[in-house]
């Protein structure tokens, strides 16, 4: 019954394409393209800004004031990996910080999603490696029970399979299931070649009561103009 | 009786050379000059550091998850205006991105102050658009409730009427009544004269226990030194 | 009984070799080093990013909404102080702007970490005058109510006694008692030449479960790998 | 220009069997018949559960850590009167006890809603006298600083005109404009009386999906069921 | 792709007897039993105090400010079940009420789970219907869009699939996944016979130091007794 | 240097008298008493309503998710005691449950303060073990990191030195140093004698600016009347 305990080793990735295409869009494109499901909370913060990446996840449970099962998920890490790491109860400390980083940049992982705090973050960024995390914090942390790693973990309010896609930027972290890799991605592309032309008219000063039509629904809603 | 699905389209805006005055300052300064009040709440932070002006409002009240009322606001802005975005319960929600931000700008709208959520904040901040926010979430929302433009709105706990002045800076958000604006950029003049002559006094080692003459009334407060 | 109106003037500041050893070092490291005591809440956030000090405090207690005493403490800083400034009760006010920082400068201070808001920051920034605090707010105190200035305060959850040693940086800030900084500078040093050897390792791909010896007491707790 | 230190003594309250027939009603009936504005943040709670009144507002503007106005405003109550006290900056001290209940209570007031704490609330809750506010803090006040009675007051988050309609029970707190009074409360009835109906319905087993005829447009909305 | 728009009818229950016997517990029991999962934030309060009760989750997925969806759910109720509503991103609105409670209570449901806002807490305290909510308010909501109803979803941090049990009391709520619920009920049971001999011996004085035989343990750790 | 790991076995407790002396005030007297200083943050709260009492000071620091040292603490307590625990980074698991409380009571404690969650509180409060907490959670902690007992800790942002007194009830926590007691006692009683009079003034009617003789003081600060 007990979930806890587990490694597990293979885990199917979604499409490598697929997730790299996905890099190409913000998280809040990728968020509608699926139909606005799979953001994790807006307390998932970078910390530092201007990052926007994709990559496939390789998710840990940890317990409050534990960061044992981050060594085990190491191991587990291949190149295009972000590693996701859930809590199993609020904790803001710091379980992450430069040695850990060293240690996740040569396994190939590209950033760390984490729903608590890290620390190091001045060497963090100069290292270059992204976290989103729910706050900074100096306090270290123990190594004594047991997590697991690559099991279905809830992040920050939202469900991850380990396998899915982690898209992540300045306006925060989405997940997109592995199976809908693919589709998100074309969706959002359709989404983003439609933007172009929406940007341009509104730059020449076009409304967006016009462009959307809305003119008609907002007065049939019952909308007044006054002098 | 209902004050919802209404948009005033004539509003007094408050004096343009006062405006531009009051932009000189810092929020601090203008806040002190008015004497301490029409302070936004400080969790109303800027999405990138740095960007200090002043301008009209254009008010906007909305519902949560509904950013509807935001393309009826874009037709009332002018050159100049900073639109003010309520909302009538909580929300956290990407009301406004790099679309809105686009037409917003199209029509001479020099920043935004919303007490919600907004996204696209690696895109505004390229595009130099300052927005003062409650947070930053990639939830969309979507377009089917009336609120209100251009109406008395109490935003992140300051009332704000349509046409007063806006200041914001790295310190939040201050809002000047319209028929304040002349009044208070004097006094903020006035104040920033002051500050000179303290600040190269403070600089020099010159104590504020003896520039504001501080040293009696403490004794008569009954400080106490000791070794 | 009463501890309140009262200034220290004769403060023990701890060994000034010891506080810049101290200062080589982040947040995290000293912390460590000192067996995880001594941290203020992760709540306090610098400015802005990118400073590492340390420095002996000069501590100040002051009741909401009133930054008086913050001008008696200036009185007693002297070259490489940090002042620390507790709150009787919570209050996100500024209590702290340019002036002020203006004259901690001039006497000698190198930061403040205020358990409290600051404003000004655009100015305190442009002057490399570094703050930790709990908020920003463009609010203002008046002078009206007696603190204390070097006493035992508790600030943002760390007791801190006048002359003790602050480090603070981008994770944070940690107090050390001025009767540890010798030892603690030392076990930092130590951890730290430690630590260079564990990176090299961790870079080359070698994993924390066999460069700590993690494998066998994982196995012992009953992790099992599955596929 | 300004508005501190302002007693207004004469204030027009609302119409007083306006008052009484909206105190029959809930918060989120008045709420809901107002259209869905006037309503404090849900942070607003009650010091005991049960209380359901409604009164006219005596308005009292404070600044953090200083009650001293709750005493100029209590010769402005009148039988009937519910004081609601606004802060001009965020904090939780314990600005009114026992004491000042009795106060309160002796000149007519059946309520105190403030947007700051309370304490003595064993003796509060034991006086039966209700306050809503938004925490408990023993910690006092000083007065030494003017602030306004009777003047507009933004509390928790909604606009409060001196004689406004201050309705109140565990759901939180709703304010009605003194000229809507009337036209509120005729709305109020409307609602009751339509809800009883609907309540014998859906306790028979009839669901809302029939009785507000949900069906055809969730379909068109494109609702689909399986099994 | 899109998980938005559908209800799914038929939903495996857990095992009624199960559900039985785990709302004999309590939720710290019950987790406990679990293996330290399944726990909803701790946020998650009722509205009324010493309820304690076990049943089947149907879920309900909700958008901020739109509560169309609870119409949709009513149907979807059997006897013995909660109704488990989760949000797409963050709102403390008032999505439910004494019409939907008295609808829902027809259905046969015993309470409601949900991660935003309720309203009418009084008349709900009165009708005996127990809600856990992340926070009261009287601000209604809109039936504008489509969520889904018998999915999965995360509620408060906790996946919660229907037919799984949900087990509440004061301490908060926890899930326990339907193929899990008999083994968790045996092993609850296991653990209240025994925590019974404890408690016991506890009341006589026996301390848990020789009870759980932890001192050599302690001492192994290094823990030293000083006069 | 390490201050963890110590359990101290004899400390100096508060005269017994004094401490039975505090227990007839409320927070709030006391804290006035001591002169606006020791009061914990007003997040400590009550499991339940009603409690007032006073008691000798056991400490214990925790580190988050480990409640091991509590059974250490266990057996320093002795009648008339109040275990008061601090924690070493911020957590709301629960530490604390009725077997605890089963022991804690056997002691001779009579409450408990803890800086953290508690969970049973329905049995808690059967048993009439009063607890002021920062929350209530189901989640259990592990036993594995020694902490220590009778050490000065930081709880709730108040200094408590084993053996000071701590005064409890519905408005929150208040510490008194143990050398005070007998002071803080006399001052209590001086001001609740002093109180009984006031009370009797303002039921009458007599107004606080008579009373106190604000008038003039009022006047002097520039308080207008407008009609």
């Amino acid at each position: 019954m007990n979930k806890l305990g587990i490694v597990k080793r293979n885990i199917l990735r979604a499409d490598r394409a697929a997730v790299e295409r996905l890099g190409h869009f913000g998280v809040a494109t990728v968020h509608e393209a699926m139909g606005r499901v799979g953001l994790m909370k807006p307390y998932m913060r970078p910390i530092y800004c201007g990052a926007r990446l994709s990559g496939t996840a390789v998710t840990v449970l940890l317990h409050p004031g534990d960061n044992w099962m981050m060594h085990v998920a190491a191991e587990q890490i291949q190149s295009g990996d972000i590693v996701v790491a859930a809590l199993s109860a609020d904790s803001c400390d710091g379980f992450f910080g430069d040695l850990l980083a060293t240690s996740f940049m040569a396994r190939g992982a590209t950033a760390l999603v984490i729903d608590a705090g890290v620390r190091d973050v001045k060497e963090l960024t100069a290292m270059g490696f992204p976290v989103w995390s729910k706050g900074i914090s100096a306090k270290g942390t123990i190594k004594a029970t047991l997590g697991s790693v690559n099991i279905p973990v809830v992040c920050a309010g939202a469900l991850v399979n380990p396998g899915d896609v982690i898209v992540a930027d300045d306006d925060g972290v989405v997940v997109v299931p592995a199976e809908w890799a693919q589709k998100t991605a074309e969706a959002a592309e359709a989404r983003e070649a439609n933007e172009g032309e929406k940007r341009a008219k509104l730059a020449a000063g076009v409304l967006g009561l016009d462009m959307y039509k809305m003119r008609e629904p907002l007065e049939r809603a019952g909308l007044r103009y006054i002098d």
